[in-house]
């Protein structure tokens, strides 16, 4: 939500994307909807069952962790999500003329997901060179990520800065059946100590609270 | 086909990746369908609705191109098909704890799509690394793309020497209701060429023939 925000304030037009990849925490779709309808000019919503896959407990009936955020990368790591995230959005990116593509990702305060890190972000800006018909013929594209260095403190600075309300947004891994944050998962806890710390009242329902990130 | 059967030859088992993508050559599913039961360990045909995006002919309403190979890029490129297919595959194989990702692009007797070209691919394998849990723990991925500096002469001559049946595979863009190959679109010329020089006999249904490649 931040990031789409962030790129209107920067004078651009939103084609926003969002893969319904069966993800156990469905209930971000009607999130992104609902932000799509507030910030973006288009919005799809593409179905790739990433289930049919596995490997994640995003994608399986593995459980989400939800003993605070431990060193290394977590089993909620999706494989290569964020490329095929990314290669979506090339794609459509260069169906349409556009020339940047945003990604919301962060490499603060995060899970240690690989594909957020920027030496990744930048080997994909270059690979699209590679990759495209408009890189090929010198139309190059530029990958933003403009939450990447920032704290979850600062996103929930910026959301308010921008006049965003933060209740639009789903940041949980393992929503309650009423749609309401688990409170327990690294996702919940880095949400909820970014608001903290910024001291900005948190809107989030969560089914439970912890002190600990 | 002759891609995956090379890597069967190499002692791999195969775990066959073919992607609905909504393509006007939808009878290249059936296609894959009949080689996977003959070559691959396990098959995936994954739905991936890339005519949301359009931007191509295979994608679109446009037509395809029936006047021969001309130079550039053609209007059957579809945007970032090959980044996002190899994406999937690297999701899957991550998932599945494999090292090595087969495709069977050919950079010799092509249409010129950037995304065959041995940089994109040498280009793909180094991002897996850093897009990747397995990467950024020291497990690496292959690329494998024997087919690359091949003539379509060489890949029918493989097909011979593996004992595979070519029929059972499919080239063309545009076919007609029968299933039968056009005989005209590009992929159809390069397929017939390729046959002619190998001296071997093309058991594929063209609907028309031309003797300019």
């Amino acid at each position: 939500m931040v990031c789409a925000a962030l790129a209107r304030e920067q004078g651009y037009s939103v084609l926003a994307l969002t893969v319904d990849y069966n993800q156990r925490h469905r209930v971000e779709l009607e999130a992104a909807r609902r932000i799509a309808s507030a910030l973006a000019d288009r919005h799809i919503v593409l179905p790739l069952d990433l289930r049919a896959f596995g490997g994640s407990a995003l994608t399986s009936d593995e459980s989400v962790p939800k003993d605070g955020v431990q060193p290394g990368i977590p089993v909620t790591y999706v494989p290569a999500r964020n490329l095929i995230f990314l290669s979506l959005a090339l794609g459509w990116g260069e169906a349409e003329g556009s020339r940047d593509l945003f990604i919301g990702v962060n490499a603060l305060d995060y899970s240690g997901y690989p594909d957020c890190r920027p030496e990744f972000i930048e080997g994909f800006e270059a690979l699209a060179r590679l990759a495209t018909k408009a890189g090929t013929e010198g139309r190059e594209f530029t990958i933003h990520a403009p939450l990447q260095h920032m704290t979850k403190a600062d996103i929930a600075r910026e959301a308010q800065r921008l006049g965003l309300d933060a209740a639009l947004s789903h940041s949980c891994y393992d929503p309650l059946p009423d749609g309401s944050h688990c409170g327990l998962c690294d996702a919940c806890r880095l949400r909820a100590k970014g608001f903290a710390e910024a001291g900005i009242t948190d809107p989030t329902r969560y089914a439970a609270v912890t002190d600990e990130a």
